[in-house]
């Protein structure tokens, strides 16, 4: 049960004032994990992790099935924090066709030429699936709010990059996101916390692994020397963006395996939650399925 | 190796003009099939789908390392032969990251404002991964020459619909195609013939499993009496559109296991005649990594 409890933890209470030091990126979370052992833990995990993904696939089998809800699932972190392994592993089961990733990269001028929502509009899940956006229109108000100097390649209208402007641009995606709601998308939110020091351990291994040299990028450690401040714009999005109708999720993530089992139970949850059947036959469908067994026994 | 035999026979020959008299959709494939049992047969079928699904996630980490070649996968079928299941069984394995599948529903009045191709075009699969159309540009020449009417909603100049007509649609797909192909994409299309004594038994069984209700609409039920203009269209279109840049490959169908080893067999051997390798380093690119390790380690 103290799965449950921990996916409790996780939710970031709308309204509340986020201070990232009191999420623990490894395994400090929840006081009841502290009498377990760490590899009994791992076991736990792995197990949960399982059986999460089961529970998925069927959950999603009546999502597309009822065909009235989608579910969005954005993932945020710092580089090496195992968004990638995160999809890999917790979307394993689930019917690729009812299943779409989507990894934004550098705007291209076309969607520079639109308001900052616009790309992320187009590729959201359609009713019946899971879409999951690596990166998403938070980027908006987390490397942007690092490097205002991308805002300038954004083409606004004239006027000051301040607070205020920055509070219009979390009430602009809380309104959207309330929108996507109202309409039967459900939103949930990741933040995978991984620690400046499990990064470094990641960044070097990929740099000793010749299989894994492609996935470094001189990037990511330019970005590194800035980790206080993304901490900042990281703390500041989710005290403005953690509502009601779409919370953000702080999953410790110094641990794959622990990461892994949360993120999984998070989103099985919430499929399970509305409590979907499978569609019930109405009198005319009835007879029409009636009449087309008879048709093909006639045959 | 009798697996890698059957990938061949199931290749429709470039130029050969198709007589599906010739496939059979049940385990009459090839003459040294018959000597073995058919439990033993599913259990090899078994064993090779697991084999080719773990080469298959395996090439695909490659496919999309190399940021080079895409791949393009097509399925056709008739009603119930199995497009789902297959999509679900062979892309299991793979990075959801890394697949995208679209199933084509009627066109919007938008789609038909525009060529016949135009929405697929839309929809193709980024380099390194790989785009799975579950229906496609194909149905323009397949239900679209079964009931012709749905031309007059394509709002096309006026003409002849003759064979002529429908001769350009092939060489429209054919040069389409090629394009693709010439600019990275690999196009593998696949038939799934299901004999129409089994598609009944499919049907009866989703008209008898009331979980299974929901899949079953009577507009299938309908296509089921053009059965013959269908398999006529087929035909035709196999032999205009099997081409040596994009061929078609008829899988037997009326078994799902022995469908989804064939598949899956085409598929992993398609990605592994790319013969792809991690992409190699640079010596500017080595030294910026050996940069990056040593500010790494100071830090």
């Amino acid at each position: 049960m103290i799965h449950r409890k921990l996916l409790k933890v996780l939710r970031v209470p709308p309204g509340s004032k986020v201070d990232l030091d009191d999420f623990d990126p490894g395994l400090d979370i929840h006081p009841e994990l502290r009498a377990i052992d760490k590899d009994d833990l791992k076991a736990l995990a792995s197990e949960k992790l399982r059986e999460n993904v089961a529970e998925l696939a069927e959950a999603q089998e009546l999502l597309y099935a009822s065909d009235t809800y989608s579910l969005l699932i954005v993932l945020q972190a710092m580089d090496a924090a195992g968004k990638d392994g995160t999809i890999k592993h917790v979307m394993s089961g689930v019917n690729p066709q009812a299943c779409q990733v989507f990894a934004f990269k550098k705007p291209s001028d076309e969607e520079l030429d639109h308001n900052f929502l616009w790309r992320y509009m187009r590729a959201l899940p359609e009713r019946g699936r899971i879409g999951i956006f690596n990166r998403s229109y938070y980027e908006d108000v987390l490397v942007v709010k690092v490097h205002p100097e991308l805002l300038d390649r954004q083409k606004l209208p004239p006027g000051k990059r301040d607070k205020a402007f920055w509070e219009k641009r979390y009430d602009d995606i809380n309104r959207f996101e309330r929108h996507l709601v109202r309409n039967g998308t459900v939103i949930l939110k990741f933040f995978l916390n991984v620690s400046k020091g499990e990064q470094k351990r990641r960044f070097l291994e990929r740099l000793e692994n010749p299989e894994k040299h492609w996935k470094f990028s001189a990037a990511d450690l330019a970005e590194r020397d800035h980790w206080d401040q993304y901490r900042r714009a990281f703390e500041d999005c989710f005290t403005a963006t953690s509502t009601k109708w779409a919370p953000w999720h702080i999953i410790p993530a110094d641990y794959k395996w622990a990461a892994r089992a949360l993120v999984s139970g998070v989103i099985s949850r919430a499929i399970q939650d509305l409590d979907l059947r499978f569609p019930e036959l109405t009198p005319e469908r009835k007879k029409a399925l009636a009449q087309a067994r008879r048709k093909l026994a006639a045959e």
